[in-house]
């Protein structure tokens, strides 16, 4: 999850040199401070690019724009023969985010970790069609070869542009799937793990051997679905998942992450603290990767962050 | 899930009868036409009762009112004393739902099964702290106790409402939490499983067997947890939940209810066929109610409902 955000001052004033969220997250420089804000201010063990999942559409030719308020505005879908002549230079147009790799990079401490991320297909598709959450299913049930080829073309996209990242300097990956909730089995199956195995197969292929992370957030117990059938090193928690499905996905060789519920966070107090402890204890027996479930909320108190990660680092 | 709908045309002619929506409820004479509608087009083996999972706020003295477009607005809400006052006279106060299920029962063939409903206590309760979905778990963890003393509320009275549901016919009743989904497991224990289990201990001790179903929709992982610590007769599933967490659901003596996507049923085809032929199949060891994992959309094709329950009827 996004580690800097408009909870940080500091954030909220370099953020507002750039009022247009596009033009910020393309600017090398700004984003590169933006990913390293959060570093100097809390001892975490890894910075994640600043950067975000709706830049793939973007260079595949599809206008978007951020309003205050209303989130994401993309424009017209473009057809798929369109969509697919983008393909080729989708690294190059998204080279901005590999310069911010390296500038990151070059000023991080060395044993810090640097983290690439995109979003996942079905998810940047739910954005792409203009129809984010439950009515992109209505869509994949009423035109499923026409969702099948825009996975394909967001598929070999994400992995031209995964690859730039790495060659850029990032040493994990992570594959946001925020719209995984509410899918029947078999969506889930062709919305998810598929366009996900297709996603690593062709990063393998192109010789990128670095970790990735999954984040199939929503899955509910299909999470347990994808750890069997998705090759990522690490599965990603959401707030809901249970204590046993956790222990599950680390009995499957995953190395897992999560997951405290940022309005706990926000909320703070003796209670955020005991489940930080009961979440450690939980997954103690296999590798975990403290996180949060899901991105950081606005009005959270900087205070709060602190004591978790200083619990967190015990 | 309520039967009756938009996507009924002669419902839309009843309801455009009485506009405001709430009052339609209330019309006794109304309420049973629209339980009946569905009955009379499609042969189901049970009709549930045409009412709202907010009358209950209103009972118990907060405003309440729908606006086409933008679903419901509640007002301020009042103090606990003031909603403790009105616990006493909630039954009498929905005494026009008990009309509807008596003017039902009458009227709908004797081998036809009548079910009551209410929404759970967490779901409703969301509603009248005017924060659905996410924001409402932020007043649970910042003001828990608050939240405990409503949840205490809301359990004695929906306990009052469904035991005169019963008493005027009701021969099962369904709670519906429709806004189970995203709670870390400690919240789920303590906004959902606990108000579930001191409800059914009312209605227990107040002398009422009806079987009950709960519908912790958006549960994920957890409605094994559910299984194991409410003691419904019966648990719905919304369109996520898999074949497996079914069958376990099925091997802890519970009936299960589901769980055909409304987004399938809306786009139809072969591909609708083929999931009722595998949702049918894949719970054929045990108990299984066929049903919707949630509401009919409502710009379902009639055909499409027709073309399901013959399937499912064989």
């Amino acid at each position: 999850m996004r580690q800097a955000g408009r909870y940080l001052p500091e954030y909220r004033a370099l953020r507002a040199t750039t009022p247009d969220f596009i033009s910020f997250c393309l600017d090398p420089k700004k984003a590169a401070e933006a990913t390293l804000q959060p570093m100097r201010r809390f001892p975490l063990d890894a910075a994640i690019v600043f950067a975000d999942i709706l830049l793939i559409p973007r260079a595949l030719g599809q206008a978007v724009r951020f309003e205050a308020g209303e989130g994401p505005i993309l424009g017209p879908l473009p057809d798929i023969a369109s969509l697919e002549a983008h393909i080729p230079a989708v690294a190059q147009a998204l080279s901005p985010v590999g310069e911010t790799l390296e500038r990151v990079r070059r000023e991080l401490e060395p044993d810090r970790t640097l983290i690439g991320f995109a979003g996942a297909p079905w998810t940047v598709l739910t954005y792409m069609l203009g129809a984010r959450g439950e009515p992109a299913r209505g869509i994949a049930y009423s035109e499923p070869r026409r969702v099948e080829r825009l996975l394909d073309v967001l598929v070999q996209a994400t992995a031209e542009y995964l690859a730039m990242q790495v060659h850029a300097g990032a040493e994990v990956l992570v594959l946001f799937e925020s719209w995984a909730e509410g899918l029947s089995e078999p969506l889930f199956d062709q919305l998810v793990i598929a366009p996900h195995r297709a996603l690593l197969r062709r990063l393998r292929a192109a010789g990128v051997t670095t970790p990735v992370i999954g984040f199939p957030r929503g899955a509910g117990a299909l999470v347990e679905s994808y750890a069997d059938r998705v090759q990522t090193q690490g599965v990603a928690l959401d707030t809901q998942v249970t204590a046993e499905l956790g222990r599950q996905v680390q009995s499957k060789g995953r190395v897992i992450q999560g997951a405290l519920d940022p309005w706990l966070l926000r909320a703070g107090g003796d209670a955020m603290l005991a489940r930080v402890d009961q979440l450690i204890e939980q997954w103690r027996g296999g590798p975990h990767i403290f996180n949060l479930g899901h991105g950081v909320l606005p009005d959270t108190p900087v205070f709060h962050v602190e004591q978790v990660v200083a619990r967190v680092n015990g």
